[in-house]
């Protein structure tokens, strides 16, 4: 149906990252694949740069830009992984960058937005639109608007890291990744299905932020605005018009799981993996924890930056689970 | 001057851990190189089975056993890391483990022992002697004791870690090594020294438990009777018999960390390098943060196996560290 993203493209975003994008690691336990019956790889897209997958698809779409494009620099809105993302690309590209954040983000995502050379706008989310914000700011300084999910290059970007992991690897028979506003799954079901065609691609959403998974089911686009899930970078309300309907056609199944489960799987990524995974970036273990897997399961843990702050609540609310 | 354990025996111990121990990754962290100004290589011994190096030691002690050895099976004292790691290997291969563990040791490191297949003999720390009731299981069943670190196969399995960590990364400037009772720091300091004899390999103790350091500086034997330190794989009285000769031959300087450099350490894992490293494993990367350093570092990051409760206290203390 849509040819928008090819698995050309993401061979093409792969070249662009090599030698910029970490290839980060992939991780196995004995302890998960007993618990699940199954041979489960995790691709640590935590361990990423600015610890998060966000990195690929930003410096997809902002190595492309042409040097005029450059030199009027980049713009972006997000609270969260995007903004440190595209900040960073930036400064590694030498590209001015604007970053629109709310004024009530946390003040270390804005530090640190900042200690990688962005500017920073804030604005009140209560009183102000961010994209309007951001279209003034492209509009007065001839900035590229850098979308966070919703753009091809971008959505390749995002597609490198499933294809480094099948070709460290090897093929998969599934490959359960998170779904906010779906660019990353978009990416990495074109290339788990233009590497290894049988392998079943599941996306994962929380309960409370389910309009993914009503999207594929009723095939029209459903909405979600401002789900209460501890997993905030699903909190986008729904699919994009690029990225809904690659959803359709590349992905084979989607599945729910709990606000009890994500922070079930936050905690066992500490205590069995021993690694900082912030919720968001464990929905895809909690897929894989709490619902039916078999053969070679690849699993894209997306992101690390688990507030500090947030994990002492996790931590207070259960002492026992594992 | 002693020759009880060679650069040979490491390369031994190597070669019988192939293919049962974890060839642990190396991690290097862009911000960690910015702020020490050093280039880090951190081998990661948090992601080895049972989540710290004691496998090494334990693996490389038990395999050597003979036939008639390994039908009595073995037994060891231990509430910590050690106790798990004869355990497992115990398990891996068919070999009967009794463990003796203090009776107030944490229901969950009992229960993962147990969960390996060993036998667990509480004791009341208050009434009885670990090692009288080790004694007499060993006189009972013809057991083999396996020392936690006072063994030369024990400290030849531990060297491995160093070992691989150069083979890997190549030559060092400096390397970065906790010490608790000396088994670890001996067997690196003999397999650094070896491979790469330029490499300065320096022990990290906490400030209150520093009975190493003041022995290494007296060439005295000193002992520190449990001290208040959360680093409990360094609640070890003193080094022994066979590691401080070792340590005075191999170790070219011993530097203290405090409780909060400690703490700290441990923040510094989980939101900068998105690591679950417990108190005892962050000595090393502590020292790195708060000593100065060279070249290239090579630290080992000993283990991961982080008490959660003890996470909340951290956590609650001071949220705004980096």
């Amino acid at each position: 149906m849509t040819e928008s993203v090819t698995l050309a493209d993401v061979r093409a975003a792969a070249a662009r990252l090599e030698g910029y994008a970490r290839r980060t690691p992939v991780m196995t336990s004995r302890r998960l694949d007993a618990r699940v019956g199954a041979e489960v790889f995790l691709k640590c897209e935590h361990l990423q740069h600015i610890g998060a997958f966000k990195f690929r698809g930003a410096f997809n779409a902002i190595s492309q830009l042409d040097a005029a494009e450059r030199a009027r620099g980049v713009v972006a809105y997000s609270s969260g992984n995007h903004a440190q993302a595209v900040a960073r690309v930036s400064q590694m590209l030498g590209v001015r960058a604007t970053i629109v954040m709310p004024q009530d983000a946390p003040a270390m995502k804005i530090a640190a937005t900042r200690g990688y050379g962005a500017t920073v706008i804030t604005y009140d989310p209560h009183r102000e639109s961010r994209e309007a914000i951001a279209q003034r700011v492209a509009g007065e300084q001839g900035a590229v608007l850098i979308p966070p999910f919703d753009h091809p290059h971008v959505i390749a970007g995002q597609g490198t890291a499933a294809l480094e992991l099948i070709e460290d690897v090897g093929p998969l028979d599934m490959l359960f990744v998170c779904v906010g506003g779906g660019g990353l799954i978009s990416g990495c079901a074109i290339a788990a299905k233009g590497l290894s065609p049988d392998c079943e691609v599941i996306g994962i959403e929380p309960e409370v932020a389910d309009d993914a998974t009503r999207s594929f089911y009723t095939r029209t686009l459903q909405t979600v605005e401002h789900p209460p899930t501890i997993a905030d970078g699903t909190r986008t309300a729904s699919l994009g018009a690029l990225t809904f309907p690659l959803v359709l056609e590349y992905v084979d199944g989607m599945r729910t799981v709990s606000e009890a489960h994500i922070k079930h799987a936050v905690r066992y990524g500490l205590t069995v993996l021993k690694q900082v995974i912030e919720p968001s970036g464990a929905l895809s273990l909690a897929g894989v924890l709490n619902t039916p897997v078999r053969g070679r399961v690849g699993v894209i843990v997306s992101g690390g930056n688990l507030d500090m702050a947030l994990l002492r609540d996790i931590l207070a609310e259960d002492l026992t689970a594992d």
